[in-house]
């Protein structure tokens, strides 16, 4: 017989479906279609100019930004200026926006604080290019990743309790959790409260057990922090356990 | 043979896919549910708070609108009192929102004129509810439609250029197209050049031209603007002329 999809012929034991669930599947596929169409054409059309790009891009703005890296990113020359904001330009926004994405945002400007009065608002610990990324994805819902953006602005997100964005990176970096850098992503995610990464790097980590205590990450991170390795061995021992119940009952 | 999906028997003459494609069928289907699901979540996130729903709802709003109903549609009382705005509140909205949605408010607000300087615009012909509609679908992309809100937004959203809500207007209207309603659909979707609709109600008033002149609506039309009724008989006689053609080809 012939497959109506592909057009090739088959047995009959490499049969798939009947005609009636073929025309439904195709029938549904077409309606999804139709509503991504019609999701993106939403999208689109809510999506705001971001105020990022330049001055011109943001006019109406009531609200200025400034990035105030820590002095250990911004050079540790030791003299003192460390501390002292760097000659980078604010980054205009709106309350209207900032408050309807950020509940601390919202509580900052909606209440009686210095920096309602004033219009400006510093970001402790972050570079001029993270805040950048940070405002232009409260007016897009899109953001440009590489691991350390992810990073940065999942920190960033966590802090302004902006949950889309947290979400979206985490996604990101969990989708390049490996053995080198499973580690860090463990510590990382148990600092920020990221559960899908933390999966994930643990599931990495008990793949690899046999290695684990070689590496300098690991010496690292006893001394540091023990607990966070108990929690590793309590995890491996777990799945062990349950693996042996496993094969019992078979 | 088993169907893969509904797991009926089906003769081989019922054959849709063979298995390979049903497969693939099936993860194409779980793509475009996760794509639809990302998309939502984006909509969530951009989504704003509309300011129509009580004045809490817009804080850091920097402007205010009013409808101005036409004199027939306030009430014909001839007393002059028709002109004036009737006691309802103002729609509070943000500048940002409103420039990024519609040229006509981005050169109103961005230019010296008078609305830009007070903050307040008179949106004129329009009652209260179908303001309040128009700002809410700005700050959503949501509208609550039946034909007479359809109809009134189609021509709010021409005046300020919303291209988006207006094709999503059409799309209801033409939705709601039939014998009844064809004419006045025409004459509308002429008025304010939507395509599509004015396609549908054509075709509806082609395939009834045997009842087409006993028609009250008609007539006035042909009283108002001829050139219209020209339109019509024009596009059927053309229809004509190609079914024919159509059949000599065959």
């Amino acid at each position: 017989m012939w497959c109506q999809s592909c057009k090739d012929e088959y047995e009959e034991e490499d049969a798939g479906t009947c005609k009636e669930c073929y025309e439904e599947a195709s029938e549904t596929e077409e309606e999804l279609k139709r509503e991504i169409d019609d999701l993106r054409s939403r999208l689109l059309f809510l999506r705001l100019p971001s105020p990022t790009l330049d001055a011109a891009s943001a006019p109406h703005s009531d609200l200025l930004l400034h990035a105030i890296p820590s002095c250990s990113s911004s050079g540790a020359g030791g003299d003192g200026d460390a501390a002292r904001a760097p000659d980078t330009p604010a980054v205009p926004a709106h309350r209207v926006i900032l408050t309807s994405r950020s509940p601390v945002f919202r509580a900052m400007l909606e209440n009686e604080m210095e920096e309602s009065r004033s219009g400006i608002i510093k970001i402790y610990d972050v570079s001029y290019d993270v805040l950048r990324a940070f405002v232009h994805y409260m007016y897009t819902a899109e953001a440009l990743l590489d691991e350390q953006m992810a990073s940065d602005l999942l920190v960033l997100s966590e802090k302004y309790e902006v949950k889309h964005l947290k979400a979206y990176c985490e996604k990101f970096i969990t989708s390049k959790v490996n053995n080198d850098n499973a580690i860090a992503h463990y510590t990382f995610a148990h600092r920020h409260s990221a559960k899908q990464l933390l999966e994930a790097s643990l599931s990495v980590l008990m793949d690899n057990m046999a290695t684990l205590a070689d590496r300098d990450e690991y010496k690292e991170l006893v001394e540091k922090d023990p607990r966070l390795v108990v929690e590793i061995y309590e995890a491996y021992l777990n799945r062990q356990v349950n693996t042996a119940a496993g094969k019992d009952r078979l």
